[in-house]
């Protein structure tokens, strides 16, 4: 049988320990090709690159552990992930997987998530995808104990294949040494950023900002993303492209928009 | 009674027509003030500056018609959004609009939005929000049919409230002189872009990429925005930000996620 072919990207660039912890475990899966970002592109959400030119280049980062093919690609995770599908690889994906993040992308950070968004361009493209995310930010974060997870959330979704119109925003939940208990579906919980703006001034005096903030749960859901990582759980929340919220639908035909003043 | 603070801002940048159009609208209304990006931030996303640093300053851009106080941000939308709630305003808006954008955010190309990203970004902090686009890409474009029905969904939205969760997705057909016909609560259409890469090689020999492409309809429903715009109607889409795909739980639940291999 034909290995599956794994197109394997991320947002924290090429270089990040995250990107090569799933490079490892995808190589015990299928064939694997890397396509991802040449530097970290954190918090770029969906952005595509419009008005400028992409450069890729085949690159060799780690030849003993890497994939047998890898490109640095100039643009955003969703870029990476477009140029693959229609210039890089010489036959579709089976699956796309985005990661491993340095850090959450839980509740509402999945809007924010350069991780995401590489998913979520495969996923409009019709590929079975996944965004990994450990909720450790640190550069040396420990990948291994997620690892056996990672694999079988691969496994699993090229066995079943995924719901239509989702892909997958799997987190780890940092467990200093007892690995995750277990893997559970959630529901995305409610939360937002309390932010705050470190003001300074400039050495030429002029001001500026820091954006800082302070992360705000506002759902104690036992069925939340956020409540599986607090208790030591693998999260997978199923997250869609089609935004429109249906059931608000019927009120909205209530008001009177077509109506003269 | 107090007029309502309107908080304006876009994605094509402070000097923008189209947000000079809804400036002008929105004066009608309330009390205006515009925190914009200093440049144009098209497909953007919902990019946020987390490793830079974020400049803000009072401009004048149009003495007669613009509105009594604007600030040009550094920073994407979303960050103009952030700013303007956490710092710049003295209270908090009645409403958010972003927009008018040249060109439009339908369908699919919500998800690469940066006018839509102010507006997600204002609707997550709990404050009603409305991205408008007009479906013409050119930066001379007739903006004066689209005012009647801007102000007709805002004056609506401060009058009803908005549905939790959702912010208003508003895009106005180009009907080159005739006004559009009526204004159509809808669904997102399914849509994805059809990637082409023209690659090229630089006067130094290096390959490199634009990013091209054709947007390819899948969805010919008439409860569509897609459908909305191509009969002249605008189109509303209710547009959320809890991406969870609820219906797809309990498949992912028959799954064998927590079974040893």
């Amino acid at each position: 049988m034909k290995k599956p072919l794994i197109l394997v990207t991320n947002d924290d660039g090429i270089t990040a320990p995250g990107l090569r912890a799933l490079i490892s475990v995808m190589k015990e899966i299928g064939e694997v090709v890397v396509v991802a970002p040449d530097s970290p592109q954190s918090g770029m959400g969906h952005a595509i690159t419009l008005d400028n030119t992409l450069y890729s280049k085949k690159v060799v980062i780690d030849k003993e552990k890497g994939a047998p093919l890898e490109y640095s690609c100039s643009g955003t995770p969703a870029d990476c992930v477009k140029l693959a599908l229609q210039e890089l690889l010489d036959r579709r994906p089976d699956i796309c997987v985005s990661g491993i993040n340095h850090g959450s992308n839980s509740s509402i950070n999945v809007i924010y998530s350069g991780t995401m968004s590489a998913a979520i361009e495969a996923g409009i493209e019709g590929v079975p995808a996944i965004g990994f995310s450990l909720c450790d930010y640190g550069w040396d974060a420990d990948f291994q104990p997620s690892l056996k997870f990672v694999k079988k959330i691969v496994v699993e979704t090229l066995k079943n294949g995924i719901p239509k119109g989702t892909v997958l925003n799997v987190n780890i939940p940092k467990t200093d040494g007892t690995p995750p208990k277990g893997i559970k579906i959630c529901r995305q919980a409610r939360a937002n950023w309390k932010e705050k703006f470190d003001k300074r001034t400039s050495p030429t005096g002029k001001e500026y900002y820091w954006l800082t903030g302070e992360f705000e749960l506002l759902d104690k859901g036992e069925d939340t993303d956020e409540w599986a990582l607090a208790h030591g759980y693998v999260s997978v929340v199923p997250t869609q492209f089609d935004l429109t919220a249906h059931h608000t639908i019927p009120q909205l035909n209530n008001w009177t928009l077509n109506e003269q003043e």
